[in-house]
């Protein structure tokens, strides 16, 4: 079993792996005190209440007002640090320069600025010198340090700001400081904030994924980072006014659920890894034009989930599992402008069944949800594809038939490469549910150089339906031969493998080597393995798209 | 749902597709009378007393005997015709050959002979008109008729009998006509006759597959040429002396069953594929060496099982779901010169879950089983390799650890390519229990000559674990373009899919082609492909080979 109280620490300070032994020594001191739980007063049976989140927080829409939370919850002894060293800059009288002047550096022909408060700072000549590697100090580069530093909590501690202080070349104008406005006459206007370490594949609806090498630095995905795929406006929810309508069965009686109704229920938590199913299209657009999202490999993020289980709600509802099939359909309450919401469905048996651990989760790596991901109510259908989890939920169903939604019978479905737009029949496939075996290579990245010598490969590698990756095999030289990569230890219940694998491989680059064609494919425990090439599983929505994941790095000597 | 009188009816008479109108016709006709049930008389409660099988045909080791009654089975109006068509033929002196003059002509240049009772025929000119192929017939060259008579039950007519008699040639010496004796020193001596169609990998143990053209011919495999994987003698067991011991739970009580007690459980019945993990090993062999026997397609086969639920005889003795990890363990008792049985188990989740359906059956097609297929009990354990389906059960236990067999911990597991018998370490791998996704291609045969114009393919797909084959590819062109093949009707419940489907595509051949490159793959319900090349999946023991299945073919114009 995972190490939960562990897991909750990585997340809550998000910390990097290899700082795992500073963390340890520092969580007796700087454990954050425990938040404000409920947000109205329920009179409840104490023995059956479970812990509430704060709401505050997911509700907000502004960024500025998140990092300053989520610095709180980094400790006092950081907070005073960066204290006395402002005061000891204020000293000076600095130059004054624009947001946009900051975001024209960002290359070392440039120079390479970010900003950390209303402070500027060029560190062309440091980047190199970061520990943890350039690429990620880039992620930042013409913009400011926080988004960083609240995925990083390393960095806050009087020695970094000591050492970034030496860099400072001056200041943000004072009207540049203020949070960034929004058009409100745009349906997307009241779209939260992101991360900007997002790479955005469409911004309304917003559709945008880490990249590799932040995706893989955690087991659990910190939520900002977290892949966001939006269908729709993210809808502007009152958590007090909120209500989940779960129908009855024929002759029963429907229920209308508020926030605190559902978390009556016996709370259930579950580390679940949710993939899209155009993750990695990007691949198959090489080799024939699709419609869908660019995604690369970075549309699949790991979370500990916790809410109710659909099973019980359901039973509470009066559903039993039947002998005919049928389905629980949802519906979303984000709506295009016709009023049409975001549905999908899965198969009763699968809701029904407390093994599946489906879950109506309130709570996201111990948070809110985020309303970029269904705040204030979402499904988490463990080892099933993203487009099931229905965000902003609004209303459950179990019907003879699957969702009539558009993104159940008319999307998410794959097809024989033979098939196109001109001759596709929807109906002839089942939606897609269950994901196959999947494995991607996160670093190095796709045309990156690196030294000779020792090459470090990460990745992640996770299967559906709750089957657990058993082995990855890594090659460096385009699939001739293999090494099998190293798999953390985390460990899963058998047949409840929700979630992924990260892996790595150290091995030595052979003397006189210019290049590696570096490969790699995963197996789970039924064996499946992952195709050698994209062509024979492209399919006109380019889904699906789980061959080899291929990256070729040049080596310097 | 399958339509179970069709396939009972398919099975007694071992029919081909092609002939099914003619069966429907018959089958009122001709259905044989219901067989005696039971071997003893055993008091019971009447309502919950299971259909019995007759037992006078599994402990048979003559097959003369298996083909008279199977014989018996086809009708008494083919028997009588036959019988006319005898008389007829007594009138002339024929000429008298030996079997091993007859097993002699097996090819145009030698002639082409086969016999029907005592009776010799030269078929040569025959063999190019056949109405099922030349190949079929040419499964039978220089041998007896009957055994494949037997499988196709469209030959028992009076006018195939008079189309016959047209090539006889003369008779069998009496002496020729006497069943074969064996050596009893021999630990083989008391091991069943078997079909002479089946394609013999191993005498001792016997390993046998059915030539492809007749796999795929039926839904339901034939018992006769049912794949044969053994891996010691086979027991010759008194079904009334019989006992299958089962070891109940701490401070619980064991339970030792007859025959009449397990029959006393609910009889429970499911169409199953078994696999062996071994199937197709011979591609492996092709990339470099492996240990095991050189399966081509046919180590897979289809039967209708019955026997009791093992899930209920374990509750029978007190077994209950367990929060912990826990293995049912299955002994055989088939044994090798030291004593050591061969065993195997499963997950203790798997075996209480009704829903998975695991059989202690004791019957396969509606006739007791074969003794090659585990007379009287054998474990069936649906969506898993068949390394588990431990035959000829003499014990289980539920044991907190994975049975301690050779066959469970140091073999059927995978392995990466880049690890050999020299570096194996067969702990860090997971026993085999639920196969990947799979098919293969059983008509036209790799190497054949076929005629341009059409090419009709055909095969067979299967998936572990109850995932349903939703889609099948086959490409002409060795895997550039695709064709979806049409599937067999076949349904089965969803996350229940424990039998094959089979599969043809009929497609033009373009004009002035020379050769086809045929392969096919198919895709289960979670969307799982089956790898492009066999050495990236290439394993030191040659299990789970399911790379697309590939068939070179010359046409002439």
């Amino acid at each position: 079993m995972t190490n939960q109280g562990e897991t909750e620490l990585k997340h809550s300070l998000a910390l990097s792996h290899d700082h795992m032994c500073f963390l340890r020594s520092l969580s007796s001191r700087f454990r954050p005190p425990p938040s404000r739980l409920c947000i109205q007063a329920c009179s409840t049976n104490e023995s059956f209440q479970p812990q509430r989140p704060s709401l505050n927080f997911s509700g907000d829409n502004s960024s500025t007002r998140g990092w300053r939370i989520m610095g709180a919850l980094l400790g006092f002894g950081t907070a005073l640090a960066y204290h006395d060293h402002r005061c000891r800059a204020s000293q000076e009288s600095p130059p004054l320069y624009t947001k946009e002047e900051v975001y024209s550096h960002r290359s070392p022909e440039t120079g390479i600025w970010v900003t950390l408060g209303s402070e500027v700072f060029d560190v062309t000549e440091f980047v190199e010198l970061h520990p943890g590697g350039p690429s990620k100090l880039m992620l930042a580069a013409g913009g400011p340090l926080e988004p960083f530093w609240a995925l990083y909590a390393i960095h806050n501690q009087p020695h970094v700001y000591e050492l970034l202080a030496q860099y400072k070349i001056g200041e943000l104008k004072p009207e540049d400081s203020a949070p960034p406005t929004l058009e409100t006459s745009d349906p997307y206007a009241h779209d939260p904030m992101r991360h900007p370490a997002l790479k955005v594949n469409s911004q309304r609806p917003f559709n945008a994924e880490p990249p590799p090498e932040l995706l893989t630095e955690n087991y659990i995905t910190p939520n900002p980072i977290f892949f966001t795929r939006n269908h729709l406006p993210v809808p502007n929810l009152d958590p007090d006014t909120y209500r989940l309508h779960i129908v009855g069965p024929p002759g029963g009686q429907s229920l209308s659920l508020s926030l605190c109704d559902l978390y009556m229920f016996p709370k259930h938590e579950v580390t679940v890894t949710l993939q899209c199913a155009g993750n990695r299209r990007s691949e198959m657009t090489q080799v024939k034009e699709v419609r869908g999202l660019e995604w690369r490999t970075g549309a699949i993020s790991t979370a500990r989930w916790a809410g109710a289980r659909l099973c019980d709600v359901l039973a509470q509802a009066g559903h039993q599992l039947s002998e005919k099939e049928a389905h629980v359909c949802f519906e979303g309450l984000d709506s295009d402008p016709t009023g049409t919401a975001y549905g999908a469905s899965i198969p009763l048996a699968r809701a029904m069944d407390p093994e599946a651990e489906v879950l109506l989760a309130y709570e996201m790596n111990g948070q809110p949800l985020p309303r970029d991901h269904g705040f204030p109510v979402r499904v988490v259908v463990p080892g099933v594809v993203g487009a099931r989890h229905v965000k902003w939920l609004g209303r459950v169903s179990v019907e003879p038939e699957e969702s009539y939604s558009h993104w159940q019978r008319r999307d998410y479905k794959g097809f024989s490469p033979s098939v196109d737009w001109d001759t596709v029949d929807f109906d002839s496939a089942p939606s897609i549910q269950e994901l196959p075996i999947q494995s991607a290579i996160t670093e190095p990245r796709d045309g990156e150089t690196i030294e000779s010598g020792e090459v470090i490969v990460k990745g992640y590698a996770w299967s559906g339906g709750g089957r657990a990756v058993i082995r990855v095999d890594v090659s460096l030289d385009g699939g001739l031969t293999w090494h099998a990569a190293d798999l953390d230890a985390e460990k899963q219940p058998p047949r409840k493998a929700w979630a992924w694998r990260l892996w790595q491989l150290q091995a030595s680059v052979p003397a006189g080597q210019k290049e590696l064609n570096i490969v790699c494919k995963a197996v789970d425990d039924s064996y499946n393995v992952q195709p050698d090439t994209v062509a024979p599983i492209w399919n006109l929505r380019g889904v699906l798209s789980n061959a080899w994941h291929r990256v070729h790095v040049h080596v310097t000597s």
